[in-house]
């Protein structure tokens, strides 16, 4: 019962703590975002470090990515991602048609310009995760319709 | 697995952010734990709300008192609260033997300074939940040795 919940309260705590304690203005939601994200960063490295601790080694970067849409989004969303799908070429997009931090925020299009606010952490989260995997990439989020939520990882070559 | 870690290392980052982006110092120490505590207040509130929505009326503050110890406790922590006292006066002590929170830190006395920012966000997350049920409470909370924890509860009567 209501087991995602504490996160979900707290996540939307610390959007408002921040968004509070800064001042107003272009750029600052441009730091905002990416203190978000750098917090979601984080979180996800120690996250993924304690799920992979009893796990087989990874065979490539699909298996990877299959790990993050079932046992990783379970653990913090408690539901796997809908959808995964690739390019082949180092692009994933991870769709989650309910997104549970977005479940808060009303589906007119008006609120639609929030979302990002409510993106960012998760975003820092699977680069993290990713991070500690080995895998270097950037990941970007796109609503479309609300709570539907499309993530992109873009994997980094070296 | 790992089901309360998502939550945990959130903390974790919420506390280091806050502390981090303030000054040092006495005062700002002190500005600090009381934005940890209106944090969890909002927590609490919004999480009780959630929990009772579909939970018989309380009998008397004792049923309220067991409540958050059972159900509250578990929703947040996934264990309940191992003792609860009482002087019947108002006085509550909830002992917790292992508080997911401290479960970082290390059992070292050197630690128990660190401990109060630990507790700050989960004494306002119990001020906040009786707050939404109608109890006016002072929460404090008390580490002897971890990662064991007191909380202890004054009603405030009006």
């Amino acid at each position: 019962m209501a087991d995602e919940a504490p996160f979900q309260f707290l996540h939307n705590e610390v959007i408002q703590y921040i968004y509070k304690s800064a001042d107003s203005g272009e750029t600052e939601n441009g730091r905002n975002i990416s203190r978000l994200e750098n917090m979601g960063f984080r979180v996800g490295q120690g996250l993924i470090e304690r799920l992979t601790k009893d796990t087989a080694r990874f065979k490539d970067e699909l298996d990877i990515m299959k790990f993050i849409c079932k046992d990783f989004w379970t653990c913090v969303f408690k539901k796997q991602i809908d959808n995964l799908r690739t390019n082949h070429q180092g692009i994933y997009v991870l769709q989650d048609n309910k997104f549970r931090l977005l479940g808060q925020l009303s589906a007119g299009k008006q609120y639609l310009e929030q979302a990002p606010k409510y993106l960012a952490f998760t975003c820092g989260l699977v680069r993290g995760a990713l991070s500690n995997l080995g895998v270097k990439s950037i990941v970007t989020a796109e609503v479309s319709i609300m709570p539907a939520c499309k993530f992109q990882v873009m994997i980094q070559k070296i």
